[in-house]
């Protein structure tokens, strides 16, 4: 579907912009900066694809994803301002990025014939690994250990999703409310302050 | 043979604690803790297929991995305590887990028809590069590289192993003979404080 | 061509080398620094087969690399004194490591039929990801994203070997000027103290 891809697309280019901006508040060069927006942006995708044995890897081929990550560089050094403000925006973009990579990341999966639990973590593998390569890159714990309801969202949803797919419900709309409940999610986790009960 | 195939998940199931654990001294949540879990107990034997292209990884096919892992959650939550108590029991599991990562990782590369001293390299990185990512994950310097004779006990292990085998000593005796001398090495080097010289 | 064979031991030697020093800085022991200085040598080519698929990785086939690995620790160890000393002898090997690394990269890359920006990024991955897992494991932030020109050569010289290629210029002579370009930038970039700009 030429909107899925185009929405692949822009959450691939705010994950983009997610690691350019982390990399500049560790006082990165420019080629550091590209680097992280780079593996923040397709890390996940790639390892799924790494761990399975998947080749090609997506981005090797279609090289919109390369091209996409690139922009996101000089867009990020423009609208530097524009982009503290546009918080919310910015929020909304990374969480429908985030429920597409799990969705597209499990679809993809299932295809290649394995397990759905297997499918689910692969999911969660393509929304979250990026991030957490790029939190390593820059020397810190990952994120997602330690703060938001981020990866809890995309299990959620991936399991919704499987669920609403098995019971033949169609792809479309199946998607649209998956997404809709990883946003819910991450909003209401926002505003309640709710986290994941610490280990401790 | 399923006696080997029950020390494998017993391995699996102790590395898991062992992630767990150590994210729940970082302050990481629940979410975070099952991630370190799994990578630390599938960490290594993913590199090592990752790296020489022997699609599939065990763990994606066989679910008991998975099963395994996620089962240490709630162990780990309900018998903290006890394991804390447990010290003893947990190193000679987490050792014999050691051993057999490293020798059932050296069968898989020599069966693949690697020259040996790639299957002793490898049976080292299925034994070891777990911890690795744990430790990564967690932003310590990797404990094996400061600490203890853990990997040397790997090495002497998959080298003892690898005579054996070629001096023509039935596989399962070899086997005992190999985790007896990990084990052994192991209690050696933290009796008498043994630690490999550093660099400085 | 032998020439060129030599020159990638030489380089493999030496990355090996700057692996295992900075292993040494961070007080690890012997085995550490051996894990460190494999990692660094191997970790660029390993990553770039990895994400393309491209099997066999070389160096589990081709025991040349293990071997020259290892001899850098006894070498390491043996002429530490020297080694500082000779600070701009291994400077140059350095440099022409990166250099090679970036071009043999790239090589593999454009015969395995990719487009030549995804040759050009992987040559670069070639070059510098072995330093990027150095650091990592040894808990720094990576080097290259934030105070060498180091990362640029390799990309001014991957830009110039393409060009060079497509305009029927013997392959030879191209490599040639690539090493010597990539050399020139390091050094003015020393001199001059230039760096990229930062983000912020």
């Amino acid at each position: 579907m030429d909107f899925l891809y185009a929405l692949e697309m822009i959450g691939t280019f705010v994950f983009a912009i997610s690691g350019i901006r982390l990399a500049a508040k560790k006082d990165m060069d420019l080629f550091g900066a590209a680097v992280i927006g780079f593996v923040t942006a397709v890390g996940g995708g790639t390892t799924r694809d790494v761990i399975l044995g998947a080749y090609p890897v997506v981005w090797v081929e279609d090289l919109n994803y390369p091209l996409v990550i690139f922009l996101a560089l000089p867009f990020t050094l423009l609208f530097r301002k524009y982009l503290v403000q546009m918080h919310r925006t910015i929020f909304i973009f990374d969480t429908i990025g985030i429920a597409l990579f799990t969705i597209s990341g499990m679809q993809k999966v299932i295809l290649l014939g394995y397990h759905p639990s297997i499918a689910i973590l692969m999911g969660m593998v393509s929304a979250t690994v990026g991030g957490v390569i790029r939190d390593i890159l820059c020397n810190e714990i990952p994120l997602i250990f330690r703060k938001e309801i981020y990866a809890t969202a995309c299990l959620a949803g991936a399991l919704t999703f499987y669920i609403l797919e098995e019971s033949g419900s169609p792809t479309n709309l199946n998607f649209v409310i998956t997404v809709l409940l990883i946003v819910a999610i991450r909003i209401i986790a926002i505003k309640k302050n709710l986290a994941f009960p610490k280990m401790k």
